[in-house]
């Protein structure tokens, strides 16, 4: 029988019983190669499908820094996922593996420490999806683990307490998140099996295959089920393409040569020094106007309400294919943020007005190393999502909160227009609300 | 006795227990003359204070319209008024005094409705303070009636239900805030004497002089003080004087031969038209720019959290002598408001390129009639408040909340740091709070 | 022969020699039906090229009105094109046609008024190709024209001295732009023909085919061509649809059951009316916001240069598939505007707040007759100008400068960019240029 | 004779002969002390005119750094100074002194260079007037040498191609320029005598008294008054009294135990953290609200031009007694510049939220050394520039262009008026001029 078969393997390979093997931190290249999922259009909808061809199971956890509590949850969390879905395999952080795999009874993988400039070695070869636990800042240093990946894993978020534009989750929600991603694309037939969300696990880790060796099915998982048209819902954010070049026209920004992806936007800054910068800035090939400036900011949609908002950029659903341009503090009265199509190449060139004067670049809040002076250039290009074929790729494939927790389901876009009301505190007015008079502003 | 006599002329000439004869409506033109208080410094204090030379006796009061519950308010107010202060004549706006003679006990005085772009006649000789129970509104309505008077009598607010930049104070506190204000300057022999806040008053209104004759005396109001140092507090506010001037230089928007003084602001705009006007601006006499725009706004600070700045303009204190110029949907990236010196003289010109286009005109949220078209000037200047000598006139002389009401002062400005935060949702942050990451904007 | 044929009926139906008959004004019906060009990718480009099956003949020509001498400047165009060029009739607007139609040696067509917020009946069904001889306002016009087709004709725009956005050629080139758009895609073995551009013509309009039987063929018309690759370039631009609603859900904007198409945007505005509007703003059918202002805009990427412009919308390319909406004057510091997804639909209703008050509701500058008042809706959704299939259709077909006019490809975009420069005053410097001192901002 | 004496006097102690002594560099200590004139107001006017008691005589010239040409000019500048003028003194920044001495026929006097955080001493006790060749920076520059200093001395600056805010003459004016401030207050007697502008001067410097024994008199100076009423008009710009503190509530900012004034503004900002900053403000000493931003700005309203209008302050005249709190880069929807009375003081407090991080404080450009961490305080109050005798004292004197130098009086403000136009490039217009069309914003 190839399920007892299967558990003595499992037991010859991965003795669970052993506490002196459990508790030792492992290399990422000891997991089995990724599971890529596909993004599926749905009909009337802005928003894709997840569907995996067979459950996920080496899942990156990071988590916020320096945050009371945040290290329990994670105990938690994982402690979660290992006991209840066979197979799982927790990756984390470098710094959070040191941390609790003396305190879980399960391995715990980690990866080397990148470059400068660069990304970990095999991450993104290994890891079927990605949670956060923490806000924005968290999505954002875990999106850079995959800077140089053109098919990021799924992202599912959970917000810790504070509220983001990023996140999705509440924690409390991380069962059914999770759950919810980890069915999303099961066939139906086994979507239709009940699953009791107090209940206890009818399949507990140990009867199933060797996660080392091939992939699960989702026959060999039941009682998970979400029922029919339950996949979890995807935004797929679209980044910006940046190289960052020298004056001879060499890449500096990679320990590669190939461009980094960035979530929200790579920012030219003038930093610790009093300087203005006089940025030439070219959109499509042509010179469109000197900039001069604290800096200048190339945004993403969804980097629209950071840094670029701040600076008097434009609000920009992460839908629309577009790039922003947004001076920060400009020695001009006219000029105005720009919002470009996804797909015209902008440059950013520190010209010789500068002389010897240094600039700050950084990507989703990351600096490049490495002097950025007179002469270098930063090229963006908006990432393409769908390819001439009709198939999605790319991006950062976000876990949208799909349903309302009780079988509804939301609205799309709900999140977004939630969002601008609950984060930005949008349109609140104000004055004197008293229109029954003809005098005031009523 | 001077009490007895007093009170026998009081019987003869104004027969309070004739019901018919108290329930009429009676013209302000009976009323005493005003009694103009003087508004002093105070050390180190950027507020001044109200000095009455004599009890106030003419109260004007007026009210938002079309809101349930007003007329029981105001019937409430007046009665106990009348009730607790000797010598007390409540003038009310026409269409006020028409609703509720009958139902009062008191006689009630109005005035003749004012001429187009005029105010009604002898009102600012005859009133001695003004409430107002509404919103910012129903202030710049009462402020109007005093448009072409140099000296407006203390205005007094109370915001029901609604809040607003000028209102201070909240209509529950109208029995404390009335006695402030009418005590406001009695020589510390009397405003030592205790009141009962809740008690039933010692001296009812019929044991003093006819107040249609000579002033009442502090003496003669006894258990109504607040204590030493406990004056009203005012803030003058500056005013904008405002002249409209035809293209052959008659002045079209008054009856009389002066200035129209206006409290938040002066609106050129297009109106109904659908074109863009092209205004002609001078600032001190000399051209500044020709603004291409659907209007333009000439501000006082107190203004400055009105239209203008929901059209872009600053936030300007009202303490800061300046007016300001703020363009309406201009149609420029580089038409940024201007802050002049009060005393700076600022002049917009509807030129020929108008064509035969009209604008409107609006003082304060009134509309001036008479067409505004081509050639039309309106000419601006700030309300001197302080004379050489170091007096205190002019302005809007506004009652601001000085006393906690448990006998606290207050600081001074509470009011207006305060209301930017109450009112404009001032500074609401937006987006992660995630300051513990390193990636984000924290 | 064909030819001779065709030549005989067309001599016998339309006797070009009678003066009499040549001056008439005739009415559109008598046309022959429209032409529909195509619209292809080009490789690594974002503009589409122009294609005709056959070469355009009904030619719409919309002036500037009240300017001095464009008059003369329609009658030298129109001769051109009639002198020059087989088979060409001229269509003008009814105004047009009566001021010229005694003077010139051709016919003149034209079409009946349309009712209230109708457009004319059978224009789009006619009309191959618009000419417009003005500024934005002139095209915005003509675009009205076909407010309610999905397929609006190539608009060729000329600046007459003035500039703007949406324009494109200069007056004086009207020579070369015209024959670039005629010739745009006819095959290679015709286009391959030299054309002397100040010779004199070979093929005079008389020895073709009837138009009004059946169209030309390029074969017929010697000597136009432009060269290889040297087809006319097209941006497309989306427009809204918009459809405005009554209380009771009945269309109140159209003579017909369908929305009006708008080039630039959308207007709600509190017009003539002194009292702020209150309006509801949906988008994707929830609920986004209340806002509180003067009005609201939704503009397509196209009028995100004008009124949007002027209320503190964003700059957004025309090739940025989106809407943007921006509220005017809104009592609010948070009320950003934002820029949406084009197939995200949005809403503003008028709630029962605004009491019996009106709004001015304008499309592309032409106000919608009828009271629009509480309980009123406007929906909006952007243009789809890209099929499932890959077909470009609808959208406002702009013909932009594709070469030089010496032969040399342009640069894409170069109009956009260069727009921003020459018309909006991008990004002018201000302040001192005192860079070498470290104390200033430089 | 006095003259002769005077001149036998001047050979003996001032032997210009001597080149050896003449190439020196100097000490300020070796000068007369300071001369410090007056400021009256002129009736109807905004502007202040200068009186000097007697002759202005030590001279302080700044330029400016790294600019092709500048050292020459300082040269010719200085030159004709010493040579027409009696008695002249010429102060030298350090390195201009070691640049130039060699290179002229008069001495050169210096100071040593201020210790950090500090002004150089007693060269606010030596200095009568200063001039400078440069931009704003350049005038900056020049003003924080009398950043402790509370009567700063009159300055005349001279723009040497670019354009300023602050500098007012052209460096071709400099012969008119000079004479009109040095003869301003000179009486009727003396300045009625006509000076040909282009003429030889009629008396050199060898026939006066020793400057440094006594001051000259007008009655000396022969030949180069400027007719009556042409005093030099003064602007007295206010000035920021700033004080910064440690957590221990010790001053930081300062070698000595006093304010700093600021001619411009005070600037909180992150610098090269890429954190965000969390700044409680204190207007009043009453809490205002929590600032989340890069940073921010504290303005008088002549630095409005500068720093903070890049971060979307306001434009406030430089007459208007005010201060200015601009956030740079706020993370809220709703930080809206503020616009307070010059007499408010303004705190501004890095709270424990910053935890260990640091900020870069500067003042006029200059940065604070000394770590700027959690519990520091930046205080800031507006300078008293009139006080309650009517006498203007304070603020920096700016010799602003009175004269057209045909001998016309300008307008006051005219400098202010026409830089917003030449410098901010202001309100220039955008979009189609198309007024003829109703279609379009015209």
């Amino acid at each position: 029988m190839k399920r007892v078969s299967a558990c003595s393997r499992c037991f010859a390979s991965r003795p669970f019983s052993s506490t002196a093997r459990r508790r030792v931190i492992r290399p990422i290249t000891d997991l089995p190669d990724r599971i890529k999922p596909s993004f599926l259009e749905r009909p009337d909808a802005t928003l894709l499908s997840l569907h995996w061809p067979s459950p996920p199971r080496n899942i990156l956890i990071t988590k916020k820094k320096r945050t009371p509590g945040i290290t329990n949850s994670l105990i938690e969390y994982t402690s979660h996922l290992t006991s209840n879905y066979p197979g799982i395999n927790i990756i984390l952080e470098p710094e959070s593996a040191s941390e609790i795999h003396e305190a879980v009874p399960f391995p715990v993988y980690t990866y080397e420490t990148a470059p400068p400039n660069g990304t970990p070695a095999y991450l993104s070869d290994k890891t079927d999806l990605v949670c956060t636990l923490g806000g924005d800042g968290t999505i954002l240093r875990a999106s850079s683990l995959f800077s140089h990946a053109t098919a990021v894993p799924p992202v599912l978020s959970f917000a810790m307490g504070t509220i983001g534009f990023l996140g999705e989750w509440k924690f409390r929600e991380y069962k059914r998140a999770f759950r919810e991603v980890y069915m999303s694309g099961a066939s139906d037939a086994y979507a239709k099996l009940e699953f009791p969300e107090t209940g206890t696990s009818p399949s507990p880790p140990l009867a199933i295959d060797d996660p080392l060796d091939k992939p699960l099915s989702y026959a060999d998982i039941r009682g998970k089920a979400m029922g029919p048209n339950r996949t979890a819902r995807v935004l797929l954010r679209n980044r910006l393409k940046v190289g960052v070049f020298g004056p001879d026209g060499t890449r500096i920004n990679s320990s590669v040569d190939q461009d980094t992806y960035a979530l929200n936007e790579v920012i030219v800054h003038r930093g610790a020094s009093p300087h203005l910068k006089i940025v030439d800035v070219f959109v499509g090939g042509r010179f469109l106007t000197e900039g001069v400036a604290d800096g200048m900011i190339i945004s993403s949609p969804t980097g629209s309400t950071a840094y670029s908002l701040s600076s008097g950029g434009s609000i920009v659903h992460p839908l629309v294919p577009s790039l922003l341009l947004t001076p920060i503090c400009p020695r001009s009265l006219s000029f105005r943020p720009l919002v470009l199509p996804a797909n015209t190449p902008i440059s950013l060139r520190l010209g010789e007005k500068n002389r010897g004067r240094e600039v700050d670049v950084s990507i989703d809040g990351r600096r490049i190393s490495g002097g950025m002076g007179v002469g270098m250039e930063v090229r963006v290009l908006g990432e393409h999502v769908k390819t001439p074929t009709g198939d999605w790729v790319g991006g950062v494939p976000s876990i949208v909160r799909g349903t309302d927790g009780i079988g509804m389901e939301l609205k799309d876009e709900d999140h977004w227009v939630g969002g601008l009301n609950a984060l930005l505190k949008y349109n609140y007015p104000f004055g004197d609300q008293d229109s029954g008079d003809s005098g005031g502003r009523a």
